[in-house]
């Protein structure tokens, strides 16, 4: 599908969100523009965002445009062995914490983190994060923000996290004792998994479905696959259908489109944002 | 690790098969002697070699050679819609059974197949797999093959196989009904899983567990992903643990070295087989 963008600007469209890494090459302030001109209500910030113009600047300006943050990406990377490097990672993610506080942002989402080739042992890692976020979930409770696990796409396991399924996540979430540990379901990682629906429901019947974000899956992969993430309706994601079992479950919440795609950076943020909607309008919506 | 090759020939490896697209690039023949002049006892074979030289030929071959078939790949892409088109995707796996028979391998290794761009209905292309599986495995059984589900990577979820565990694989396989279907349980497309030692311990203890095949995650990313095998050791995958997995389910079979890998394929397959055989000593004979 390559429909050219209508010219089309403060409809709005409700449940959307759209992550800044969607247009990763747009100036933040342009982009922050693009999103509330297009009459969406939500974005999805990273860290980076408030590096680059502190926390909070970051906050005023999001409220000056009239938007929310719906997500906060990303702590996590707790899989590091040695006691100081735990410590580090834990006081980093704490830091994260705060900073989602500070946004308004309700969740923070996190990548869990890889295995190193020497090391190889991917069990271990697992009980490590394990162990971290039961430590962290208590200080995120507190601070009024609740602790995302994604699962990423088993190809990432290696490299990126060694959470691959939602039932893992789950499992981890409620190893913690906490409610503030939950799961984020991104089409991206998750399509594939035999037992989606299964998950999903689980998620949202324990308390733990925090954020929906969808995104599609391209073919060929790009040479860096976390650029294979396209416009729902470019790969084989079924849309419908995943959002339908979202919305069995109750679900409200903003639902975020993160798109890695070397082709949409180099898409001006307005068309990109307008086709985004568009495609959201078409695909999702009518479904969540 | 690059290890050179030390000079080896005859030796022997107990348990070690090697499968035939390890040395893609080397002819058939040639792969068929320096596999048995390393004192291997085992090789899995495809179809292409079938077609190349002829069934008769091709077992003579093997004979001569003082080889056993330890797999024939590969019958599968039983996800195809339409009645004519399904019909001759059966009979095409008839063939490959009748096949396998014939050059005496136990099992038919099937790559179940991906969805359509345009379909998407992953869920619909799954069903139609467990109904082929359920139509073949009677055939398989009386011709004395089974039939090796292939959980892929879930990477390969929409182009090659919308089976990507190994409990979906069993799911499928016990719906049919019959002894004749089960699972090939390879590294590389599993490692990730977090239910694996308990998925290998249902294969097995239900029967199911037929082939066991390894080589390594290897990253970055190969351009085209199947091509990311590598040598054990090259990657990530923890073999020690794995295979001992797959050792106290009792599995005493061939273990067989599937690579596909640009480099291995450069490599002449007396080096390629030796490397092999060595690395297969180190990280997976001591522990099966």
């Amino acid at each position: 599908m390559n429909t050219p963008p209508s010219t089309r600007t403060g409809i709005g469209t409700p449940r959307l969100s759209i992550n800044r890494w969607s247009c990763r090459s747009t100036p933040l302030q342009e982009f922050l523009e693009a999103t509330a001109a297009a009459g969406i209500d939500a974005v999805g910030l990273w860290r980076q965002d408030v590096a680059e113009v502190g926390l909070d600047a970051l906050r005023r300006r999001v409220d000056d445009a009239g938007l929310r943050v719906s997500t906060l990406c990303r702590g996590g990377f707790l899989t590091v062995d040695g006691e100081q490097e735990r410590a580090d990672a834990l006081e980093d993610n704490r830091r994260a914490i705060d900073e989602a506080a500070a946004l308004g942002a309700p969740t923070l989402v996190l990548v869990v983190g890889g295995i190193s080739r020497e090391d190889k042992d991917i069990i271990g890692a697992r009980a490590r994060v394990t162990e971290s976020i039961a430590q962290l979930a208590p200080y995120a409770e507190q601070a009024g923000v609740t602790l995302s696990i994604e699962p990423l796409h088993p190809m990432f396991a290696a490299d990126r996290a060694v959470v691959s399924t939602i039932d893992q996540a789950l499992d981890i979430a409620e190893a913690s004792g906490s409610p503030a540990a939950g799961v984020v379901v991104d089409t991206y990682h998750v399509w594939w998994d035999p037992g989606l629906e299964r998950a999903i429901q689980r998620a949202a019947s324990t308390g733990r479905l925090f954020s929906y974000q969808v995104c599609d899956w391209n073919l060929p992969l790009a040479a860096e696959p976390l650029f294979s993430r396209g416009y729902m309706g470019d790969g084989y994601i079924d849309f419908p259908s995943i959002t339908r079992m979202v919305a069995a479950t109750g679900y409200t919440g903003d639902i975020e489109v993160e798109i890695f795609n070397e082709d949409v950076w180099a898409t001006p943020a307005d068309d990109a944002v307008q086709i985004i909607a568009e495609r959201f309008e078409q695909l999702v919506l009518p479904h969540a």
